[in-house]
């Protein structure tokens, strides 16, 4: 402390506690080592596609820097209400709709709006940290409940177990299907029966639904609250860009809630962020407006992705990983590991291949790694040839 | 409620309870209103310089897509330190610097790490109303000083009042200057005081600097905490890109602070927005780098504005108004009004001028108006011979 300051002015002991992400502390191990490949983050490895970096770029050129709407540009809005219909089948009104600085953004927005000191959250993991950490920021309790882990190697929902971890304090359930970093899928009779289960309680369903369009197989979209949920259900669904339109650095999203919670949220939007990027929120639009056939290509590309890593690692004695059904991860246990943070910077260091731990995904994750198969086929390619000596 | 609704979901009471802007029920209630000249805002009416749109579209050509660290990325940094050495002399190092998205954002993120429940911080009013907000938001009880008003309309502090509201509980004093919508300029000496009482209490200052370049006369800059505090002070300084490089659609700006508050909110900044846009922060290079003459000629045209506009308004016999000295806003009171919000909006119908009412920035400002003349000379004319009329 300097010598004219008397007194350390504080800053709050919750904050200070929250964890920092578990992944960087690899990225940062691993800082020093040349030629990795590096699937430890959740991002495809391709750029945004040219025609949504034109839409932008277009927008620039017009002018499009000023302040807008807390709620989103109106081209947005409609582009955001078309594709859910056209996407989902789900009819949507603009009373339901916020735009928002991406997923993370929308779930801080959305806790800072539900979760007060005292109240519980219960997140159905293992899961992505962030939404836990909002939670905690806001001074609320996350309360774990996780998947469980089948022989298969597939997760599964152990539906009284959910119900029992909640009490009068519970405000929310988050839930994130297609699930990161699982790959878990809920069912619609699954989402149906934590849907009945919250209306008769007044418990709000945050979920996450960053991943609906990345899943495999004849259906387009995972099962959805687009279509399940009604007007006035307490159901907020976060949607990005990030995921499936490969815009990660643009940091846009959307919220679809009741319309007396957006009314909430576009007053938290403008003491937060005010509104996103105002020419960003045009590449969103060109992107909804024209991306379906990008999408329809990068899930076609990332099954392709899922199958090599799956059948290069499934058939190791010490892996265990089912085939995924969704969102773009591998998440494998591996026999013997029982710090999973420590085996991932091994791991970079000896095959130079970037994973990320399982334990950064909460307890349940421990003895697991998450490999991001968002990647070509020939880097996936080498990471397997790399990694599978150091798997055997 | 629906009839499968069986019990409402709660939120949280504070949040429903903050007021929304006042501004916008004047914009709100004159939307129908053609050829409205709109000086509400706090923002120009020119887009961003073109050299700075090239800078991100350039970006956009290169894929600069992706994630980005919390904090920013590098060669911003770079320019963040690099700006603030040239324009202030200050040489602050990477430690003490992390990137968000808007001054706004900037605040929020503060405020998360600063307050808790229970906890007060006193705000120097009349002032931009969403600090007070944040501060709400997250629990906190804002705590008014107001400036006050001189015989020849200039504002000053009492700084015994400033301390005597200060007690226990205080975490935070917010502080704007050059202030909106005064356009009150803190000297050192005053900024020194303040700085003495904060180390001695161990009570952070939150200098919301991002008109620190708009000032007029012979100073480049408002005097300024980049200079003032030392490293480990117990002090933060929001800076935005809106103002100075008229990006304020960009959503974009920077704080300063201390090495353990800025590890602080790095962390909060993932939970938040993760960081802002990658390639806007690569537009926020070009503008720091590139920008120098832009904010020279800007300031100019401003001191120009400022000058029209203070010599129609000023000899109006129910006016008064002194002549501004930084920022861009006239913050005019006018004999015999009352209700702010309700002149505004008449004065929207009668002549065709948006202006934001006094009451909008907390109960000091009623009875006052502001307008903001970040506008052409040909528009302010035009603004003032539509005024002119109705103030008499």
């Amino acid at each position: 402390m300097s010598e004219v300051l008397k007194r350390e002015a504080r800053i709050c002991q919750p904050i200070l506690d929250l964890p920092g992400s578990r992944i960087r502390v690899v990225t940062r191990a691993s800082a020093d080592i040349p030629d990795m490949i590096k699937l430890w983050f959740g991002e495809g490895d391709e750029p945004t596609p040219e025609f949504i970096r034109e839409g932008a770029k277009a927008a620039l050129d017009r002018g499009e820097t000023f302040y807008a709407a807390n709620r989103g540009i109106p081209p947005l809005m409609k582009a955001i209400h078309d594709y859910m219909l056209r996407a989902y089948g789900a009819e949507i009104g603009p009373d339901r709709i916020v735009t928002t600085a991406s997923g993370m953004n929308a779930i801080m927005i959305t806790v800072q709006c539900l979760i007060e000191p005292g109240d519980s959250a219960v997140v159905i993991g293992p899961i992505w940290p962030n939404g836990r950490s909002a939670i905690r920021a806001m001074g609320g309790e996350p309360r774990d409940v996780f998947l469980q882990p089948q022989e298969d190697g597939r997760w599964t929902l152990d539906m009284q177990q959910l119900f029992d971890a909640c009490d009068d304090t519970t405000r929310l359930i988050m839930i994130n299907s297609p699930g990161n970093p699982t790959g878990w899928v809920a069912s619609a009779e699954e989402l149906k029966t934590i849907l009945d289960f919250a209306r008769e309680r007044g418990i709000w369903i945050l979920s996450d639904e960053v991943y609906g369009r990345i899943i495999y197989g004849p259906a387009t979209h995972a099962p959805s609250y687009y279509t399940l949920a009604q007007p006035e259900d307490p159901v907020v669904i976060i949607n990005s860009f990030s995921k499936s339109w490969s815009m990660t650095g643009w940091r846009l999203g959307w919220i679809v809630a009741p319309p007396r919670l957006c009314a909430a949220v576009e007053k938290m939007t403008e003491f937060n962020i005010s509104h996103p990027t105002t020419f960003v929120q045009w590449g969103g639009v060109t992107a909804l407006n024209d991306g379906d056939a990008y999408i329809e290509g990068l899930v076609e590309r990332y099954e392709r992705a899922a199958d090599l890593v799956y059948q290069a690692l499934a058939p190791l004695p010490r892996v265990r990983l089912a085939k995924p059904e969704g969102a773009f991860y591998a998440f494998f246990s591996l026999d013997g590991v029982t710090d999973s943070l420590q085996t991932c910077i091994d791991l970079a260091r000896k095959a130079r291949v970037g994973m990320a731990p399982g334990i950064a995904f909460g307890p349940a994750g421990e003895g697991r790694i998450r490999l991001c198969y968002a990647a070509s086929l020939p880097k996936l390619s080498e990471a397997m040839e790399r990694l599978i000596p150091h798997l055997k």
